[in-house]
């Protein structure tokens, strides 16, 4: 008996008064729509195979600018326009090379990738020995003696343990984002890094690093994780094993013309009150970028089509935004924050979709406590399709600088268990993506976004 | 400030009191152990990729009991043994052939295969009219004057609208299972069905269908989502259009030896008392059976694998079983239930995963309401690894018929998404299973069994 009256003090009934019954309704139509007549999935299609990879500054990039403006159109979007965006323009260059040279003349070439925006080696590329590293703690601990020279082995693998790989990632991209660097500092003349993978195979991921402008900038690879367990076995075999990098990757120029597209709904009653949503159009040049993240835009731009087929006109003005350069720059998402702010508009609030089309389970939130409580009132709207998740932080790189404006952000929660088998690499592509699930998160948006915009923050 | 104070109150910190930390731990270790050293994975390779297909019956089926026999002794169970049980053997013969004759004499064959079970046709063929079904009251409508001696086409696609996808397979699969006999009973000389499936696509999805002893048996196929939406288009443009099909499959025994496979983990304090972990080792003919449920079994292989890998020896004892013929007769689960029944042997609880290995979102529950009150209580030291869902019933097929003795029944929910986009059709192999989500749905079922063996339900 005991139990029974738990069980009836934690069921939240008087949660589910305070929501309207039309409400529940107008979510249910908007979870209808989506899943029946949804073109997030055809659009994405389009996204990834007529255009591909898109990486910031590329023709690409611009014809994916060109694109997402006229879907925009075609959803029903009152108004579609071009924000102006300076973006680098880095390119890869040739394929590169990577090889163990073992101490008996054995020459094993590995999957390699060029890390973006890492400087090329020299024509000839680059030969030394080389020193595994597991943890940043080692390199003060080996000193330059031990470094000076040689080419640093980032070899820190993903913790398993941890349930959401996002924080693995978290953990290990450090060694990706400031590892030339931290290895530069100490006399190291490249880096090579184990790929950011959930997944043992022979694909290289790419991703951005960051220079120390204060120190040598060197170059810096990827290699396949199982190329970092073959290379680390063999060094555990013999530390006088050498390693080859030629890599011709540059960046042509810091500053090209693109774009961030920006469609919008206009509100009903406080069409000056705006809620974001959004994902990055960008991608890296070896992906086709279907996770990563055309499922965002799409998804963004589904939720405009969804409303629209419902006829349902927002009390607040809805913003749907595919932001340019979040992979290598960040440019359209300060360039956004930064015009938001000039011109002082008040945002409501801001989601992004940068986790992948995957299957949402909830919303991460970074906002004050009591507006965290409102958005857990409505918990009992939308628990019913799947989403319990309302207890992490994290909202999306995109959307992050309108914390300027104090402006509270949410972020898509999706199941990431695949998503890092895919992320940076050739492996993101259009058959990862389960069209359901790609619906079921741009749903997850739209029924977020309607409350939103009906009830404020 | 009445928000905050709601959330508090919805806050279920008194059960977090009542369980006490050292279960929180044990949980712990569980997840860390079956995702840093689990196995499942590498042995659901071997399952499928080794072994394949296995319908019950067959030589491969046979493989696949010496196989599981094995893996339960390395995985360090107390005891394996067989259980004997007499199966169907049911044969596909050689490829089919599905045709749509077009008034106009064009002929265009569609993907096609025989329902499981199923009769032949004639050796050459059967040459008829069709008529497109999509709800089972348009038998009744249409009558014998209009269904005699034609083919019934059931044309009834999933309802996209359902969140989770079993409940539109759940409406729909009565076509398959149900449709031949419906249709003879107005004189329909044979049926296609199409597939059971989320997806549209080129691959047929096979499945078991029953006839009904007192009326025709009549051949029945599935055709693929992709050949149903042709065929439907065809005839609404000319309803003369004609359909030929061959099948040579057949039933070559109704009682074959097998067995079911089970290992135990004796329990320390109560050895009598029985919890039951398991999923099905046969397969469909056309699949390697990687989701449909090779998960399943190399699952519930790992549980026993992991509780010995941590030395935690349970309070009641564990029976994992592989449970044989859950496709063409539930023979396995039958016999375990009569069997247990026969021995009155005490059974706390039974759960079973077969639903596919993709990420666990929580158990459906089959019991009491004061049973399902005890498992929820549970909810704040599971939810921390995503599982959520605990409001659902729907437990597993092979345990279901447990029912007759009051077991308790749990299933394992995962996100289902994907699920019956490969279900009993070809693309149900290895390479659709995520090694994470494998094993976050083994840890799942370990920690409810460490639950359960330990607090009893």
């Amino acid at each position: 008996m005991k139990k029974l009256f738990l069980f009836i003090l934690l069921f939240p009934f008087h949660l589910i008064a305070q929501n309207s019954q039309s409400d529940s309704i107008a979510i249910r139509k908007i979870y209808n729509e989506t899943l029946s007549n949804g073109k997030a999935y055809e659009w994405l299609r389009e996204l990834t195979k007529n255009i591909g990879a898109r990486l910031s500054g590329s023709n690409a990039a611009a014809k994916a600018v060109e694109w997402t403006k006229q879907k925009m159109s075609e959803a029903g979007a009152d108004t579609v326009y071009l924000q102006e965006v300076w973006v680098p323009h880095w390119v890869r260059g040739g394929a590169g090379i990577a090889q163990i040279i073992e101490a008996n003349g054995n020459k094993t070439n590995i999957p390699m990738c060029a890390l973006g925006m890492s400087v090329p080696t020299p024509q000839e590329g680059i030969l030394a020995n080389v020193i595994e590293i597991t943890d940043f703690k080692q390199l003060t601990e080996l000193g330059k003696e031990n470094i000076k020279g040689k080419i640093v082995f980032y070899n820190h693998p993903f913790n398993e343990k941890y349930i959401n790989t996002f924080e693995a990632y978290g953990e290990a991209v450090w060694y990706r984002w400031a590892g030339p660097s931290e290895a530069a500092r100490y006399g190291a003349i490249a880096t090579i890094c184990r790929s950011m993978s959930t997944s043992e195979d022979d694909y290289p991921h790419t991703g951005s690093m960051h220079y120390n402008d204060s120190l040598p900038k060197i170059p810096c690879a990827a290699i396949s994780t199982n190329a970092a367990n073959l290379l680390s076995n063999i060094l555990h075999a013999n530390k006088t094993t050498k390693f080859f990098l030629k890599q011709s990757c540059q960046l042509l120029t810091d500053s090209v013309k693109s774009y961030n597209v920006i469609g919008e709904i206009r509100g009903s009653q406080h069409p000056d009150e705006y809620v974001v949503v959004g994902g990055h159009l960008d991608s890296w040049d070896l992906a086709e970028g279907a996770h990563d993240d055309g499922a965002g835009v799409v998804q963004s731009i589904e939720i405009i089509r969804t409303l629209k087929a419902l006829g349902i006109r927002p009390a607040r003005t809805i913003r749907s935004i595919a932001f340019m350069n979040e992979e290598n720059g960040l440019k359209g998402g300060r360039k956004y924050a930064d015009a938001a702010k000039e011109k002082n508009e008040k945002h409501i609030a801001a989601i992004e979709s940068d986790a992948g089309g995957f299957m949402p389970t909830g919303y991460g939130l970074d906002m004050e406590i009591n507006q965290k409580a409102k958005i857990k009132s409505w918990i009992p709207l939308l628990k019913p399709y799947g989403l319990f998740s309302f207890d992490n932080e994290g909202d999306g790189a995109d959307i992050s600088k309108l914390e300027n404006m104090n402006v509270p952000r949410l972020g898509l929660e999706v199941v990431s268990q695949r998503y890092f088998d895919y992320h940076h690499a050739a492996s993101d592509t259009f058959d990862k993506v389960n069209k359901r699930e790609l619906l079921l998160g741009s749903a997850a948006m739209s029924a977020m976004i309607y409350l939103l915009t009906t009830y404020g923050l």
